[in-house]
């Protein structure tokens, strides 16, 4: 027997996960017999260029549906009880990741809570015994230890857990896998890691995290289990495909949001403008049985700890804005200050966009430098963040309480609105009131109506110069970390300190001023309308605020899209995800898909009963993902001239190396029956996804042999025509999801392939095309806003 | 000079209003020289049987971007002004829509309030003196007349503006256009038939009607007025298409459920959910905004009407339910009544939808006979309604007034919870409470908490068979008439008559009970959940009640879909409106574009530069609506063969005619210039629609010249290979907005035509592939539900 040639000469192949960059080789290498129609080529000596430099080496996902023989014949014989087997587990495993996202953020509520409670009393006792410094020890200490955890979690073994990962999945939505972003240790590490940052006292939330855990739960139940230990039920292979996980992704997400803000309307929507891609009406409803499971349990949880089972976890550990008691006035006077707020609010949102993504940049050079730069980072930030925290309540001069105000005063222990602090019995310090206490806390003490007196001018100033300062530099750091809380804390002060430059021009509470103030500030840097509205509204329980709030938040969406990108817009460039936009440019009109695929290196076409040697060599030569199949010299139906050519289809990459690896090749060219494939191959099979070329063993003899590819050929790929201009191509390619295009030529003659080229989702993003034909840009005349 | 030849002398052709139904006439008939590829067609004898018995007329709309030369042409010419002329008049629109809106809603309720308040205090005035057929003959004789003045203006007007117009918007934003649907006529009949119908106790709401009107103020300012008095702003003609137009009937839709019910998410959401189609982030935002000003305004009318400014309009005849003082206890025990009023709710909303879709074909039955049936079939449901108002509340015991009850008992004139009635002093008609009263003030009645003994079971009974009688005879008339509030207040007496059956089982207030029965009722007929959910959010003003009201729609929807499609469908069905379903039939995918291209008659395909005479000759003979343009013979891109063919797009008939009633003919066969076609054209002239094939006068001379279509040729239509499955074929169609698909051959020889086919909206409809491919139903496994 003949050794085996193992397939890993080239080591330059292959160097990616993904396999989506088809341009990442020179055309003028391949050694591929291109038997096909061969057009001038302006740009081929560039193929490079197309790429561009934010490459992302990232796999695109699949939704189309592979109609190839296999998946026909199986779906014909599905029967009504496997549909309603499908249908029933789509709704159970809806339920419990609305189960498991809720149980999980409880927990998460209930750690933070009490962590960081205790370690929050333990200060207070300190300085109430005077011991200022023994204090600050043990508070930098305790943070530092927390912040060390996570960070170590976060950098040794998952680092896809870093940061809120609402970009991410707003990516996967879109089509695009970043890798590691859904598995179990991620999970984990987001879990610990999130308590752990949140509890040392970093500018930071659970809120978008919670999202990124409701996402991998949705991800895990989806595919059984994490990937080593996966079930393997006939009923889960149902969702062994990317429209599935999408789905329930989707609801994963809207979970999450719901969760953390408990807001199921609001969860819902967030997912839909803000994350979702696609979206359907069924979708709708079966995020919306998500959030209602996650809402029930939350409250389940609540109830149960009212009785004091739970340690400190005396409110929930939710944002719950107290501002149910305001009754607004609808005068022409109270409209001015809500403009105001917004307008306002618009601009610092996206300066602080702006400048966050400066610190991003700077931030990333120094992660790039290794683990160890990565936890210094993390820890010089906790540092810094003890030190103001527990430094800056020095500077506020002591308050007289107010003996007309609900509540005890100063409070006791580590709770309640006024924290005495260094100060003598009967006075309290505003600003450890906000500084020295969880920022769940603090926005709720901020946010608390009636106090119109309750903090000094100069304690709001340091405290939302601190909290800008603490929203740059914290976020970048390798924890996980929300966004939805620093912006709050920052729109909060700015809030309260606008409502004492009004002074006494309206009646608005300062409390109301603050909540407006924190809606402003998110419209203007996230740019969300309707599901920011419908969070604070459901957080804030009161209807009557809801216009104004409208009134904010489109004003400062508007006046922030006048400056630059949303903030998960910013963060998914500076990923480099390669992420498309619901609108093409302007200029794509005046390039067509022709075109583009002229300047690709030409695409590499397999017959439709083709030889394994010369599938090895595509698989070898090049790093695309999918090939059209194309048989030539065909019988033709009557009435069509003989020799004709025919457009089978396209074959995956992957399907390729099933056929590789099982074997199922024959010793004549020929076409083979249904049968012969069907006791080969099974639809689960052709749903697994990876194997890699290099793994696969061919004998040189097996080289000779043909396989006929028309059973596992996709033959209902989505094409266009040449001429199609590459803005409609991109409408399409989104609108249904796709991850390849075929280009079928217009024109008609023998001799003409059937296919021009492929586009795949790299080619049609408007940065790499720019790269490649400059000329487009300045035809430019404005996005054509809709 | 000669006579021109009126193009008249076929009266069967063109005798419908849209051109849509490409498959009306024999192709053996016709005599158009079809030079291209002739396939074996099955079917071809029989092309009536595409079109089906459900026929519609209707012309679909055209969302895809015609990207002809000059529209290229003035495209690169729009300068950034433009672009924002375009953008500042789009916000402004939808400001106007939504000001239009609310004024407009305003007023209808404040007629409303007034007439029907004056009305019925005259009859309580009557009755209080206890001359009760004096008291009839005035309520009957009132009602009658409101009833004949809706009825008439109807009638005679506008028949469009009958019923509640919600299915008619949903099948627009579809594509599918129903003729005098948003006229001046319509809406003016809409505005005082639906102040009419209400003002004649009649068993409908002005909900349904507002929607509508929304849509229609939204039409008439996107172009500019009505018909025939438009305005014709250069600004207003970039709205002169109908991607813009779809945007701006969605902002009016939702402003109209914002304006019925106060509830501006519950308005963005409804649109989305329900009417919706096709839906983008920026809509979301746009329409929030066209809601945000509905409320606003309505707030300001609501403050001003306080002061007693508006006669009757005390609480601005908005639903408002009084439950915000509800607590609700989450307890095991309270989910099972709250499953229970769910699982109730579906089945009876699903035998609403069946019974009302049985009456609804009687009803057309009757009102096919002509006007004056129309009429009369009005005028016996009012006078059987007034009847049952006016007598069943005799029936009622007369119950003692509760002293420890708020308000006064039994109340004076004709408002508050307590009617006299019959009854002596120091008791109440409980029954006259509910029935003779506006339905609005029924609602709030039955809605009110702490009122568990003021309704005795027999009222109640009477008041739910009542209602339910009157819930489906009454929608079927032809006055303008909304579906919500008959489902509302049938839903409302289920929920209480449940909370009686219930006992003392849970603490749920039965007013709550009530609130949650019609809840279960709309969600069981309308199949709505997170929009119903929110607008019961912000009817009740109880964010507390958020997790059971989501309970009850689920579980209610759910029900209910088992059983039949939601009522919006089932008339959108009766109808015969061709609307295109989101998800494919899973049968669909064992057929492909190209066998249902085979079975219609030949596609007539049209020269690059064409003979005057056969362009006639294509109008006069067929119906179809778009001719696909090949280039013959063409001379080759380097590479090709000489000889070959050219797909170069689509030609649409209102351009063909354009060519025809302008003249644009050459003397020889030659390509134009731009400049030529810029002389003669604008983008304008070929936004403009209509126009008929008889209309236009051509001379025997001019019938031997040419023209050149290449100018106004959409030269990148969508096209699918002719192997794409009809499944995949339906979800690009409806996924990017089409009107024609082009099908092109898989084949590649010399002599094939580089176009297979054309599909339609009509084709893709799967009533009408049935009827030609019956065999395909049978293969049917169940709907793959997603």
């Amino acid at each position: 027997m003949e050794e085996p040639t193992r397939l890993v000469e080239e080591a330059t192949i292959n160097n990616m996960d993904g396999q989506q960059n088809e341009e990442e080789r020179d055309p003028e290498s391949n050694s591929l017999h291109q038997p096909l129609l061969k057009r001038n080529r302006t740009l081929s000596s560039s193929p490079f260029a197309l790429v561009g430099a934010k490459v992302s080496h990232i796999e695109s996902l699949d939704y189309e549906i592979n109609e190839n023989d296999l998946f026909k014949h199986d779906w014909r014989r599905r029967s009504r009880v496997q549909v309603l087997q499908y249908v029933f587990l789509k709704w159970t495993l809806a339920f419990l990741v609305g189960l498991l996202t809720g149980v999980t953020a409880t927990l998460i509520n209930l750690a933070i809570e009490n962590m960081a409670g205790y370690k929050l009393r333990a200060v207070v006792n300190y300085i109430e015994d005077r011991r200022y410094l023994m204090g600050f020890a043990y508070f930098a200490g305790a943070n530092f230890v927390l912040t060390l955890i996570a960070a170590l979690l976060c950098v040794c073994f998952a680092p896809t857990a870093a940061g809120p990962g609402i970009p991410e999945i707003k990516a996967y939505l879109n089509g695009v896998d970043t890798p590691n972003m859904y598995g179990a240790t991620t999970l984990f590490v987001k879990i610990i890691g999130s308590i752990a940052a949140v509890s040392a006292s970093l500018d930071l939330g659970k809120e978008g995290p919670l999202v990124h855990i409701g996402a991998c739960f949705a991800s895990l139940l989806g595919q059984g289990g994490p990937d080593n230990y996966r079930l393997r039920w006939r009923w889960l292979r149902y969702f062994n495909n990317d429209r599935d996980r999408r789905d329930l992704i989707t609801c994963g997400s809207s979970s999450g949001v719901c969760a953390a803000f408990r807001s199921p309307v609001g969860g819902v929507l967030f997912a839909l403008e803000e994350v979702a891609t696609w979206w359907r009406s069924a979708l709708l409803w079966r995020t919306f049985f998500s959030t209602a499971v996650v809402v029930v349990i939350l409250r389940a949880f609540i109830e149960y700890c009212k009785s004091g089972n739970c340690g400190l976890f005396g409110r929930g550990g939710l944002i719950m804005f107290d501002v149910s008691g305001v009754s607004v006035s609808y005068h022409v006077v109270d409209i001015i200050p809500v403009v105001v707020i917004g307008i306002i609010g618009g601009l610092l949102g996206s300066l602080y966009n702006h400048v966050l993504h400066k610190i991003l940049r700077l931030y990333n050079l120094i992660n790039e430098k290794g683990k160890l730069h990565k936890v210094l980072l993390a820890l010089s930030v906790s540092l810094f963040t003890s030190i103001c925290m527990y430094g800056l309540p020095f500077l506020a001069k002591c308050k007289p309480c107010d003996p007309s105000l609900p509540g005890s005063c100063p409070g006791t222990g580590g709770t309640g609105n006024f924290k005495q602090f260094n100060c003598p019995d009967g006075y309290y310090n505003d600003l450890a009131t906000l500084l020295l206490t969880t920022n769940d806390d603090a926005v709720r003490n901020i946010f608390s109506i009636n106090t119109p007196g309750e903090f000094q001018v100069m304690s709001l100033i340091i405290y939302f110069v601190l909290y800008c300062i603490l929203g740059l530099i914290t976020f970048g750091i390798a924890v996980p970390s929300g966004l939805f809380l620093p912006i709050i804390l920052m729109g909060s002060a700015y809030g309260r300190l606008l409502a004492i430059a009004m002074g006494s021009y309206t009646k608005i509470d300062p409390g109301l001023y603050a909540v407006l103030g924190a809606a402003s500030l998110m419209a203007g840097s996230m740019r969300m309308t309707v599901s920011l509205c419908v969070i604070f509204l459901e957080l804030t329980n009161n209807l009557l605020l809801l216009p104004i709030t409208m009134l904010v938040l489109l004003i400062a969406k508007s006046v922030g899209d006048c400056f630059n990108l949303s903030i998960y817009e910013i963060i998914l460039e500076l990923k480099g995800l390669p992420f498309l936009d619901a609108n093409p440019e302007p200029w794509m009109r005046n390039i067509t898909a022709g075109e583009l695929a002229d300047v690709k290196p030409p695409v590499v076409t397999l017959c439709g009963v083709e030889k394994v040697g010369r599938i090895v060599e595509a698989l070898k030569n090049t790093t695309y993902n999918g090939f059209p199949v194309v048989d030539e010299g065909v019988v033709p139906p009557v009435g069509l001239p003989v020799g004709a050519t025919e457009l089978h289809g396209l074959v995956l990459r992957t399907h390729l190396l099933l056929v590789l690896k099982k074997k199922w090749f024959l010793h004549e060219r020929r076409r083979t029956e249904e049968w012969e494939v069907r006791e080969k191959f099974t639809w689960i099979d052709l749903a697994e996804r990876g194997g890699k070329i290099e793994d696969v063993l061919v004998t040189k003899d097996e080289m000779e042999m043909y396989v006929d590819l028309h059973p596992l050929t996709n033959t209902t790929p989505y094409t266009v025509v040449e001429s199609l201009s590459v803005a409609k191509a991109m409408v399409l390619f989104r609108q249904v999801g796709l991850r390849h295009m075929l280009i079928v030529p217009k024109y008609q003659a023998a001799g003409v392939s059937p296919v021009v080229g492929i586009l795949t989702r790299q080619d049609l993003r408007a940065h790499n095309i720019l790269s490649v034909f400059p000329h487009l840009e300045k035809s430019k005349s404005g996005k054509k806003g809709n």
